[in-house]
């Protein structure tokens, strides 16, 4: 019964739905509900299994992946898998990720009719899992094979359209039944559902609006990235030499080198010159914006929000007024003529932030080290952040032009960035990746190390290993025994969970840590791991401005 | 807002509960959302605070912990932290433990008022990570003020009652409110609902029953254990000189070197000598028992599951004839003179289990490395078996008297061991603790050795190092790249999670395995790792037999 009994099952209709999506990678963890369903995945010409430790790296390498790709998939087992990896699929979920997480059961008979198959609660409920799915998914189905494709095309189709993952619970039987692939490709949802009128309509009344402005700023946030407008972003920006700054959740969303790029918005936290410019601005534009408790450091921004141009993902606001089915890339195609038309807007009062200066060989500040990395990064770069002192510290920091930044500034959890970035990887090798994480947070996941070993992935990694958790001690108990962690010896984990050959640095000073990173630049095929030790009660200058702010 | 403004607050209340149960220690990791409760944790005079690494090892830890002492408690923050503890928590679900999972969230306002608070889904939903848990946990409640004490007391005593796992959140602000300490003790439930008449009755069938049966067998199981009633069934099977058997999920639920014990009955699988008896009793009486598809080697076992006496955790039954709230102790003690009476089963046929041969230096077996495991174990070790090769090599060995096995027979989640064995070190130090383990399950959680490490715990681990999940390839993919998994260098790890000074051996012959084991006998005050290789295709034979069975 275990075999498929036809050339092609449904499984083979998920994998044909993912790879016309440009999946070619998917990640999980074997089971042995889902082991001869692994087989077919083995048998694709045109799709990798990727094995990680935990269900959680899976789905969190899924996340990093498409983020770089569009879509991807974790594949589990059920209960026990699929629950490990829920953090991870809440977060996406959180930061608007579309992927699909594939759960692979036990047969629809063990599922109806036993009551005590392994990797169930033991109470004869097959549906529980799934209706715990439902409340961090934005659609699932439990597949029966009369069905099948049109549940998975449902499923799929909603990520798509939602920016959000989905859930398929597959029986293993059903999972290899007899299905027909489809004839014809899916049908991909409309990304930008647009109302010609009401872009017209937007169009006339912001050019009014930004008429009889006296000064315009643009602040970007992450929602272009997730929702695809990068590019007509920049074009804005160019065209329109408009001055603009970015929130924390939305780094790298711009190119930070521009010669209108402000800098950092925070606030009451953050740089004074950027805070000025974005809350006297006559008129702000915000493009993608979220306006998180992190972001504005505790709800203490200085502008109102129902106020001026607000380009939402979907829809447009003018002065609070709404222009439905006006999405990002609509919006921001229709404001560049109009904002370029406008002229000049002036230059900036622009604070550069100067290279790092020669800091010596005292000890490590993490002033100097997230100058100093973020120096040494490249155009291009994949980063991977996490949401403590590394993202606190880098978020003023101009990124190079064309970098990447994998972060969860909503969902914030920590351990995020190491699986994150495994996936972005396989989605783009010629891209270097590049790990910025601290030790509380490492430690959460550093099993996956393992992976990038074993795939033969080479990340620059930055650990800070500053005793404990930072950010923690920086809101509440500085001394308190729960902000410790073990001390781990960090630089000998690559090579002791299976990385061939890494570089591994132990740095304490400053001049320690520049040596390191030129030696990092130089060996772009090794797994490079720079321990970077500083003083626990030591955390970057907006750390701290943040914690203030939100009191 | 975040300073308690009483002298005692809601937080103080569930302290007060779990300190009424025996709990001294609370697991879990610190979250901004949680730090001002920790500290009433860490003032509360006999509670102290275990951090780990991860909040599925935190929860993992209570299970091992409850499982010692009767009640735990794990405390993690909103969302992201309890989301990664799902799994631990579903699975003490499933295997019954009583539990509690905390969850301190953000503020009462900025759950009901604000949409995008960090660890949030951003959708302005604070119920949802509630209704996820309310799937895998037997109570709920959302805690608020006027009615936090009822609440706290309504969650705990159903957890008492069902022996399951609940949950409660607390938003912080509501933690830290006034609140009075309850004047009375937790009216804790009745263990044992017991109906007299039924009693009688029960008593008067099975006498019958008894009398007329030519020959009895018990099978006891595993929830003897986790209904407390081990001693009943001790003295049941002394003084009664019943035969009797265990299944796998009732390892050492009974002294396994008692007289009359047959061995493991694991239906078409397992000794031919314990089916046989179990299989042609005249009469077999059943104690606590799940007939799961993993104790059962997939539904093969060979009795009628409706004939019989069947003495379940609240009812029993003789021939299919339900007596309600005659509960295991209770029908146990009504059995004891009957048997007795009864008269001598006479001798069983039990098969003793061979002590191990010197195998010499030849490669080490999984056949030797079980058994030489098993006569290195000491009367009350607790030993945490991951259910993999782990499990399937010791369970047909016979146990010390007086251990504890910990294990998820029917969750089956890899990795599970590992920190339950943390826990359940923290109930009772003077117990020596043993990990059997896998290399595939120890790369899910293997982070917690840093808290084995951190607070001075120093159990024997054995850790079967042969390239990958033994029980998938058993099943299915014997050379299947997914059943593969990253080398590690594991006896690097304890030193560089912070272990100090530990003993590890890497040991590939029956010798250098024996000389390990006596060596980790005399170092009692040491954390011991003994990486034991076997070849990747040599599997206890127990797990071939059941792979078979299940076919």
């Amino acid at each position: 019964m275990k075999q498929p009994q036809h050339s092609t099952s449904v499984i083979d209709v998920v994998l044909r739905r993912l790879h016309e999506l440009g999946v070619h990678h998917l990640f999980g963890v074997p089971g042995d509900y889902n082991l001869w369903v692994l087989d077919q995945v083995l048998e694709h010409p045109e799709i990798d299994w990727i094995g990680t430790a935990t269900e959680l790296g899976a789905a969190y390498a899924a996340d990093g992946y498409a983020r770089c790709h569009g879509f991807a998939a974790v594949l589990t087992t059920y209960g026990v898998g699929e629950l490990n990896a829920a953090n991870a699929v809440a977060g996406s979920y959180a930061e608007y990720v579309p992927l699909l997480h594939i759960v692979i059961g036990p047969t629809s008979t063990e599922l109806t009719e036993e009551t005590l198959v392994h990797h169930s609660l033991g109470i004869g409920d097959p549906g529980g899992f799934a209706r715990a799915a439902r409340q961090v998914v934005c659609a699932e189905a439990f597949v029966r094979p009369e069905t099948a494709t049109a549940e998975v095309d449902r499923v799929i189709t909603t990520c798509l359209a939602q920016r959000r993952p989905g859930y398929l619970l597959i029986p293993s039987d059903v999972a290899l039944a007899p299905a027909e692939l489809p004839r014809s490709p899916l049908v991909r949802p409309d990304p930008w559902p647009t109302d010609p009128k009401n872009v017209a309509a937007f169009t006339e009344a912001a050019r009014k609006r930004i008429a009889s402005a006296s000064s315009t700023v643009l602040l970007a946030d992450g929602l272009v990235e997730r929702f695809g407008a990068r590019a007509p972003l920049a074009q804005l920006l160019t065209q329109g030499r408009l001055p603009h700054a970015i929130l924390l959740s939305g780094k790298a969303v711009v190119d930070e080198h521009g010669p209108q790029f402000l800098g950092l918005y925070a606030g009451a936290a953050g740089p004074q010159s950027v805070r000025d410019a974005v809350e006297e601005a006559d008129l702000l534009i915000r493009a993608g914006m979220r306006l998180t408790d992190i972001n504005t450091s505790g709800f203490s921004h200085g502008f109102n929000d129902g106020r001026g141009i607000d380009l939402g993902p979907a829809d447009a606001r003018i002065d609070g007024r709404a222009f439905a089915n006006v999405p990002l890339a609509a919006s921001l195609q229709a404001l560049t003529p109009l904002v370029a038309e406008a002229g000049g807007q002036g230059q900036p009062r622009r604070t550069h932030e100067p290279r790092p200066e020669h800091a010596g060989c005292g000890p490590l500040t993490q002033d100097h080290l997230w100058r100093a990395v973020v120096a040494a990064l490249h155009r291009d770069d994949v980063i991977a952040v996490d949401q403590g002192t590394a993202m606190f510290g880098i978020a003023p920091l101009p990124l190079p032009s064309g970098a990447l930044c994998l972060a969860q500034p909503l969902w914030a959890s920590i351990g995020y960035s190491l699986p994150a970035l495994l996936g972005a990887q396989f989605a783009d090798r010629s891209r270097r990746g590049v790990l910025l994480i601290g030790d509380g947070s490492a430690q959460v996941t550093f099993q996956e190390l393992g992976a990038f070993g074993r795939y033969g992935l080479t990340p620059l990694v930055i650990l800070v290993n500053n005793d404990g958790y930072s950010v923690e001690r920086t809101i509440h108990g500085l001394n308190a025994p729960y902000n410790d962690i073990p001390r781990w010896r960090w630089c000998d984990l690559p090579a002791a969970l299976g990385v061939p050959d890494p570089l591994t640095f132990s740095v304490r000073t400053a001049d320690a840590l520049d040596a390191a990173l030129a030696m990092a630049t130089a060996a772009r095929d090794r797994f490079i791991l720079i321990e970077a030790h500083t003083a626990p009660g030591d955390v970057p200058t907006l750390l701290r401005q943040f914690v203030q702010a939100r009191q």
